[in-house]
């Protein structure tokens, strides 16, 4: 008899993820079973049926690549912990776990070693628990964010991790694509966050197309303790309510859908933020004249959706921060060519100046 | 003194989209004051001011271009026609109503004739009130809407108007976004109403920036009686639930500014997927062979977002009726590209069957 689904579920997600990492790994061991390291032996063999891939038991090589999960204790990310202590092994990987004490709560760095603990008792190592601060910038979960993933980068240099992987579920996906629409900026806010992101393609969400309910349930059937973050029910916190509430409220309205439609849009969402951008990239040469200075014709002949990128791309590149750049000022720089009617020069963010000069839109740093 | 502010805000949205018919009416009345009309005698007269247009009063020239207006006698609809009564003698325009009897509700007809009196009385002609038979196809609302399309464009038709106006606001923009986005089927389901629409650009939504408070203040200031129809606050009605329910609750759990997030989404994903959408009509030609075959490897080429479009327009071409084909189908025909494997051919809606041969994708209707 196989393993609960909820189990299977997961083991599945996790193996899909980690497949290009343990492929460079069986190349690089000649992927016939014998193994080059020291004093671990990974034994290879075939588990049978059709689709079954090689599988590697017993702890792999210390020289073999380094995968890390970042666990906040919660269900998804031990589950995701569980899913990775039974898969890399199988894979010729090393599992390492670390956890992030944010210290926003008394009791804090108690619950980090607690919850390095059970991801020693899973079997992973090296596991560390690393106390941060939190900053002000952007609101807190932004801030608790930045600090989190700056100490996850840190942890997998220090160890050379080849990937972490982080707990998203489609759940936490549909979150974040409402979270984006409540911006109105535009499909790239749409796009939610990627399968893979980060530098080389470090981070990973194996569970972003896995209902959160899945992980809990496997947390359940494997006995794996976990602990609910009271911020996660925190009415303080938009995604809080949005979860507890904004959420629920459309699937009474929308029906069960909700959650994998929102899922499917920002996959979509970000294909097309994608080749828009690709687009935006090659027309902004095209529209540049000999000097460099953008003529706005030629800007003006561009769709909509490509000249306000195009313009977006220059403005950054003239030094605007990116973050400060908002929609009514790339709507007001496209009026310069659209709407031209003798306007001013406009003011955009990082005392950057767009003004028409002739039949030329020029951006400088003042 | 001026009119309140929201019967100032109803009619300069009305006034903006009545631009152009207005323009074409004053070149081909030379735009002088002097009227060509039988009996009706328009008179020009500059009411002063920087920015004030010149302005017609009384009754329009019986040649003169005709704007409809749809009205359900709502406050949203009868707040339209109140400012098209207003703005249209002042621009050179014939002003006329519509109003549909469904005939879903007892008492519907007179209902409709109750509508039909009072935009009689805000001076409209010619009106009328049509009654409709509502199919079953595609859902209660759905099959509403293609009724009532159908006798606003017979309406439309039979009195050579130039234009129909629709009173759809910001709310329900968003709640068309919503409503798209629980189908998950990619950003033209996000893009909402069009400003402008149907055959010649004949239906226009000059609401559709303005928010339905402001509808309902300007019948309130005005006086004028509106009929709210009980489908609206009735839970059987996916948009009525989103309205009352699921809205709300996403502005409680994100802010105020949802709806106007949702709006600016609608004109930006429009707009992204117009732009995407002439792409991949030109990548269309250039990934066909000279036999007009698609080629494998100039589709494997191109960017996924553009790719799922070309073979979505290939299906159309090949027979596949637009509105069966879903997210799921072009995923299977893209697989055929992406994760060739000796795939069988594929089944898609309307007896259309796409398979690989060779390099190439064939798709045919059997």
């Amino acid at each position: 008899m196989g393993p609960h689904p909820a189990v299977a579920a997961i083991r599945l997600a996790v193996r899909r993820v980690l497949h290009d990492i343990a492929t460079g790994q069986a190349a690089e061991h000649g992927g016939t079973g014998h193994t080059t390291g020291h004093g671990a032996v990974a034994v290879a063999h075939r588990t049978g049926g059709p689709g079954t891939a090689q599988r590697h038991r017993g702890p792999a090589s210390a020289t073999a690549p380094l995968v890390l999960v970042a666990c906040s204790g919660g269900a998804d990310s031990m589950a995701l912990a569980s899913a990775l202590a039974f898969e890399a092994p199988r894979l010729g990987l090393r599992a390492g776990g670390v956890t992030v004490d944010h210290g926003l709560q008394p009791g804090s760095a108690l619950r980090a070693d607690e919850v390095a603990l059970r991801l020693r008792e899973l079997g992973l190592g090296p596991v560390e628990s690393v106390a941060v601060t939190v900053g002000r910038d952007g609101g807190p979960e932004a801030a608790a964010r930045d600090a989190r993933y700056a100490a996850l980068d840190a942890a997998a240099e220090r160890h050379g991790a080849a990937a972490v992987l982080l707990g998203h579920t489609r759940d936490d996906q549909a979150e974040t694509v409402l979270l984006g629409l409540a911006r109105g900026s535009g499909i790239r806010s749409l796009s939610g966050m990627a399968a893979v992101s980060g530098a080389d393609g470090r981070y990973r969400r194996p569970f972003l197309q896995l209902d959160r309910q899945t992980a809990r349930k496997a947390c359940l059937v494997q006995s794996l303790p976990v602990w609910d973050d009271p911020h996660n029910t925190d009415p303080a916190y938009t995604r809080s309510r949005l979860r507890h509430e904004g959420l629920p409220a459309l699937e009474k309205a929308l029906g069960k859908g909700v959650v994998e439609a929102l899922a499917r849009t920002a996959q979509l969402s970000r294909d097309d933020a994608d080749a828009l951008d690709t687009w935006a990239g090659q027309a902004e040469s095209s529209v540049r004249d000999a000097e460099g200075e953008l003529q706005c014709a030629k800007l003006y002949a561009l769709p909509p959706a490509v000249r306000r990128r195009v313009l977006r791309r220059a403005a950054i590149e003239a030094g605007a921060p990116a973050g400060s750049l908002f929609a009514r000022h790339i709507e007001e720089m496209d009026r310069l060519i659209t709407g031209w009617r003798g306007q001013g020069a406009i003011n955009l963010p990082g005392k950057v100046v767009a003004q028409r000069q002739g039949g030329r839109l020029v951006i400088r740093q003042g």
